[in-house]
């Protein structure tokens, strides 16, 4: 008997999460014998607990399906929503009778750890009390800190970004004959994997930035200072790339000398101002012209300047969620598995979302290279095919063509 | 008797400053038999002065021409460097001989208000003292405020860069359903011209940006809390976009409330921060959550959202400067003169100089709207023809290729 399919995206935006959208629409219309309709939540879990979603499979046609798989941010809309850690609370029956009312067979959440958890609260109540509702994560997060996948969707466009755009700031920066010092923040509470994309902007050995700093090793204002010391020695303009996430050996975050922490809905610090911090501190100390530019969200949401590698793969991994789901999976995440070989190939396969939920992949200490200043060609090696191709952007009077729910 | 050209690239960076580097090199290989070589000066005049500049001409082959083409920033270096008033100061005997011993006839300088003070001074001097070189100014800046020209290189692609990028933070603002206020701070420390261009991000009347505030007209700390409720009871996610440069009726930039102003060589304030101070100013009033973004100095150097018509302009800006100058011209700018018509099209003409430097042509404050929060529809007649058109961008690895002085 035919089911119907409902998707929501939560979390941070991403460039591709509405790729893997169209990846989960797409295979559900492809498949009309067992999918009968694409549900949408819209604002994720939160909103549809509020009876707010639309069906997709009715609303959306063909161009403005294509449309949607190049349209940054998310098109359903998104949320931070964490559910009840009790099964026995009253939202599980309240949720799932909302879902049996809309003869939901299949649910697919595209998001990061957050999301990957209310995937598996879902999925452990339906087996607990014999629902046959089969729930699947869709990876996204620009951070890369999902375990047990090589890497996220998202993160390659992020990663794509920031080397580009690093890349035009080192030449910005390096027109004055003057010594100066550009302090640039990147994304990244606890992972590095964003700041150590920036290394990707060199065109050569040597080229800036010539110090990049991640939130996994330990943070020292003194040798810092003495590195920037080094740095400008070497030629006037020095980039550093850090991370909004960096904390001294005690575990204070950088960002803390400077300005008061909040912290969101899920327990997290919410970092600013690691860059603004070393800016003053630097020109305190040297007396040198120093600027600090951040990023911000640019980084998770250009469209601009986007890796149609992670587009496809984005796609990919959407697909990849309903036919798994068909199959019979539950509880699972979808993950990517690079191959052996000279050639990036990729496959997706899936994994238990209870052993991913709730977990962070740091970046590898051992790419941490010159006493936790720069990254090693492991790196290069793996992020390289991330970024690679561009994307045929749909273009209106010089700007962007994107796709918004109405 | 054949002369030399040199060329020098003075003040910040812009996306299409090289391309007006390109057309006066390109200009110059065009008249073999009035033109020896294409000299281009190293970090300006200043950088001149002790004795750095290379010979363009015969450096760079076509191909790396092409890339110079669509490199942002400053190919040759740039400086800040403001002449002696007193042109009977020593400095000037010392300049013409340098020029005198490389036999050049024609001087081109690529800049803005400050640069064609350079132009200015150098032509009287020469008029004074009867030397034969003609000096050319070919504008260039990303807040378009030179008087007697249409617009400037560099703002179109400036713009673009900002109504795109503002276009996206909106679609990422808009993701969540609790109130939010993003507050996006842009350039223009005196003239809102860049901030102004953050309504073309609006794909429809009423969308985000809801409330714009250029220099042109008085800030009002109170007022803005005002606009700020009444756009947030219109939609839950407000986009406001400030410039760096506002201030309230005494004059006093906003930024100073919050942080100390330092001054450059010119005596112009460095500005940072007036969206931090709104951003603080608005969570403590309303306690709803803020973000403030420094688009920074990606508004000028982005390659990767660049305007194709701002690139053609910038290098047709430069062969203009070149034909001028062998026609007799000097002490003249290259200005644009937008002709009558339904069709958008653009004629190179002259203009004097001596009225250009050091004035700043405002925004209009005609087309500033609704109390000083808006912009009116001139401007959309005025900007959009500037923003059009995208760079086919050589990319290596998924990274944009640019050319570097070696």
């Amino acid at each position: 008997m035919k089911k119907n399919i409902i998707v929501g995206q939560s979390g941070g935006p991403t460039a591709v999460i509405n790729a893997s959208l169209y990846g989960v629409i797409k295979a559900g219309l492809e498949r009309p014998e067992e999918i009968g309709s694409v549900y949408g939540m819209v604002n994720g879990i939160e909103g549809f607990m509020q009876d707010r979603y639309m069906n997709l499979s009715a609303k959306l046609n063909e161009e403005e399906l294509e449309i949607l798989k190049q349209t940054p941010a998310a098109y359903l809309g998104s949320c931070r929503y964490k559910l009840p850690e009790d099964l026995s609370d009253p939202f599980y029956p309240v949720i799932f009778q909302k879902l049996e009312q809309l003869q939901i067979g299949y649910f697919f959440y595209i998001g990061g750890n957050d999301s990957m958890d209310t995937v598996s609260k879902l999925s452990r109540y339906a087996a607990a009390n014999g629902s046959e509702i089969r729930f699947i994560g869709i990876p996204k997060t620009i951070d890369n800190d999902l375990i047990h996948t090589d890497h996220t969707p998202g993160y390659g466009s992020a990663a794509k970004y920031v080397a580009a755009t690093v890349r035009e700031i080192a030449l910005d920066a390096s027109v004055y004959q003057q010594k100066a010092v550009t302090i640039v923040e990147l994304m990244g509470r606890h992972a590095g994997w964003l700041t150590a994309a920036s290394v990707l902007a060199r065109k050569e050995v040597g080229d800036n930035p010539l110090l990049v700093y991640l939130p996994e090793a330990d943070f020292d204002l003194e040798q810092f200072a003495l590195d920037v010391k080094a740095a400008l020695d070497q030629q006037p303009n020095v980039v550093v790339c850090v991370s909004e996430g960096i904390s001294d050996k005690d575990g204070t975050f950088i960002c803390e000398y400077g300005s008061a922490a909040q912290t969101d809905s899920f327990g997290h610090k919410m970092l600013t101002g690691s860059g603004k911090v070393l800016e003053a501190f630097i020109r305190n100390r040297y007396g040198v012209k120093v600027r600090s530019v951040e990023l911000n969200v640019s980084q998770r949401c250009s469209g601009m300047v986007v890796s149609m590698t992670d587009i496809e793969e984005a796609a990919e991994a959407g697909r990849a969620g309903v036919a798994a789901a068909l199959k019979g999976s539950t509880g699972q995440m979808i993950a990517f598995r690079r191959k052996d070989g000279e050639t990036y190939e990729l496959e997706c396969v899936t994994e238990d979302v209870n052993l991913i939920c709730n977990q962070e992949k740091k970046f590898p200490t051992e790419w941490i290279t010159k006493n936790g200043t720069d990254i090693g060609p492991e790196f290069w090696d793996y992020a390289l095919p991330l970024i690679r191709g561009e994307a045929k952007r749909k273009m209106k009077d010089g700007l962007p063509v994107y796709l918004y729910r109405k």
